[in-house]
């Protein structure tokens, strides 16, 4: 056995217990995998007073993370805060001058400072390493970045926002609408204190960014993703969607398309009979396409102290036997910068509307998509009492330029009550 | 850019020459991701003059894959012949004490060798990889050893030999017997030269056995697996279970219980709803559950040149990278002797039986079964033209023993046409 391996932990929260309890209860465990003694020397969270439900008094308190993350007994910062800039970016550039290792669950201080980050670990011969920061327990930034490593990664599909997932297949279930659930997931305790982070994709689209980087060796660019959130889908979307054989999921792809990287986070229609269309609740799916490996689906909890502590200790293991690499998988210099490419690839869409009621209205609504060059697979019209008129249309496989255009133009028009939804259907 | 990274691959079949390919086309890629220009040196495979389809003469050729395995010029030892013992096992030696690391696909070799193999490559300060031989283009056992490495794993189990599936999967859709659609593999060149490779489980055995090792920290117990395979299931078992809402599926199953560890590899009922119920054809798929990950699945093509040389390379640029650990993911030495425990747990099983049909046959099973403490769920006996009487019975849950006490005393009567027909119905 060599020397012990210290961490300190800046973040008492869910995830930063759920890192003590794995190092409390698997000493034994991790000793013996890992070759070293893990233990924590320090941790550090607002308050110090707090009844965690857990004995923290053996170790040293520092009330500041950036002094927790420079001291001379942590080997390892671990930061499990959260936070795009503030005290999380602040320790983790402290941890990386004092030359210590990062392990981190924050996707959203990667997807918009991973770049910078990820250069100043390089020139601090250091690691950043963040399994925890995308779909919690699944172990995606390792098969991404290890275990498929020699394949050209064609594309990366996944449902990577529990919160999501869980609203959408209750509106299902229960056949209640979306604001029901959303107060129920509140309730519940499932969603951010901002909760767009969820329900606006944003979160999703931080973790989306750091699988595309690792993927297609690009900077990761969250301002290139196309973000759309669940919160405009009504529960007619979903009986409709059934209907017709798909679910309605929150669908993140990402792939390289001759104009750049397209990412895209969004609402998509996917079949029932998919892995994608199966998942429900809160649980995580990602698939990744490789030129030699096919495809592949890894599935798992997205969320919660076990598997998110799992993939930060992960971490640790790999750092405890020595396995160091850049952190998105390649020289921080090698990054591509690629332009955003925006749904270049054509695909069918659902369309939503509600048309008054007056002659000639649905006319106009097919005239425009005819002009713009989109064609109709399916339309339908249901009776109604309101004054506006519930029309449903499938498009055939069309650009999402020529449907944004039709939609501005039936905008113009005096026959739309309100914006149409339109949703991307992806026949995997 | 350090020295090159030199591979001697032996074995120039279907992962061979996929090892070729992937090496010739994604040199630039693989130089990005692990720092290392990869390149083939040398290699060996029984017929030097067949035409392959690839110009292979910018490698050494070497006759004796023992010789190829002590070549100067060959740092990395690339097994892709297969054989449990032989010229696969005599260059992999060789390769070890000549010091070079091993990646190999040969999951029946480390299935009986593995523990020795694993010895000798610690004493040699060597590596021996084997992602390919588990589950084709999937990265389980980086998933298991290295992801997971912080959870204690409380189960593995999974649909590990895609040729069964394919042939349970086609019954069921074409309708048609065993021996049929057997055949119909075997036009099609799925099935292994020893077809009981495949339909007698063994293959999957053997990779059943790699799983249990890493997640358990036992050694490789092949002869510890309670084994059987898919030959008797008939197309009646396949409508019977789809009937009770099941799907039959050869599974594996290890986990440990307060009596050892349990490893079976059988044909099992599981839910038509769950993950492995929904498997079609030669996917694979292995279930993982870990103390804080709770369950993580993954799925991908479980064979086939680009997937298993996805998984070779992968191991490649592990090493590439310096990534170095046991080959069961701790010392040989750690490697705990667990007895084997044969379905200690109960279960619910699914009984298949002829009668003849003789007043008070029935009556006789059903008083066996009760006397060997075996209760009855559900019973169905079928119209029939012929003299024996189709019977199924669905059993609450009991253990094995108690199941082949009843089965022993039923072939003691004589009201059985055939010995009885019991599958495990596992309640994921």
């Amino acid at each position: 056995m060599t020397t012990p391996l210290r961490l300190g932990i800046a973040g008492l929260g869910t995830v930063g217990l759920g890192v003590v309890g794995i190092v409390r209860k698997q000493a034994d465990l991790l000793a013996r995998r890992t070759g070293r003694d893990i233990r924590i020397t320090a941790v550090s969270a607002r308050d110090a007073t707090k009844d965690r439900g857990v004995n923290l008094g053996g170790y040293a308190w520092e009330a500041d993370p950036v002094d927790l993350a420079q001291r001379d007994d942590v080997d390892i910062f671990i930061e499990v805060m959260g936070g795009i800039d503030g005290a999380a970016k602040d320790a983790t550039e402290a941890a990386l001058r004092a030359g210590k290792d990062v392990v981190t669950a924050n996707k959203a201080m990667l997807a918009i400072h991973g770049q910078a980050l990820a250069e100043q670990a390089e020139a601090a011969g250091r690691c950043i390493k963040f399994e925890a920061a995308v779909a919690g327990g699944i172990p995606v930034i390792k098969a991404l970045s290890e275990g498929l490593a020699a394949n050209e990664i064609t594309r990366v599909m996944g449902v990577i926002n529990g919160t999501c997932n869980y609203i959408l297949t209750r509106m299902e279930s229960a056949g209640l609408p979306y604001e029901a659930i959303f107060r129920e997931a509140a309730d519940l305790g499932y969603l951010e204190t901002d909760p767009m982070l969820d329900v606006g994709g944003i979160d999703a689209g931080h973790k989306l960014a750091l699988l595309a980087a690792i993927a297609f060796g690009t900077r990761p660019d969250f301002d290139g993703i196309e973000l759309e959130g669940i919160d405009r889908i009504e529960i007619e979307d979903i009986r409709q969607a059934a209907d017709m054989g798909y679910r309605i999921k929150l669908l993140g792809v990402a792939q390289r398309t001759g104009r750049g990287l397209e990412q895209r986070m969004q609402p998509c229609l996917v079949p029932i009979s998919s892995p994608l269309g199966q998942l429900e609740g809160g649980t995580n799916m990602i698939v990744i396409e490789g030129d030699a490996v096919e495809q592949i689906v890894l599935r798992g909890p997205g969320a919660g102290a076990g598997p998110t502590a799992s993939a930060v200790m992960g971490d640790v293991c790999d750092l405890a036997r020595g396995f160091r690499m850049p952190t998105f998988g390649q020289p921080a210099a090698s990054l591509e910068n690629a332009p955003a490419a925006r749904a270049v690839l054509p695909a069918p869409y659902y369309l939503r509307m509600a048309l008054l009621d007056k002659p000639g209205a649905l006319a106009k609504i097919a005239t425009i998509l005819g002009a713009s060059g989109v064609s109709i697979d399916r339309m339908r019209q249901y009776g109604h009492s309101e004054p506006a008129a519930p029309v449903l249309i499938v498009t055939h496989k069309t650009t999402r330029a020529a449907l944004d255009e039709a939609i501005s133009a039936m905008q113009a028009t005096d026959v739309l009550v309100s914006p149409p939804v339109a949703l991307r259907i992806e026949n995997l």
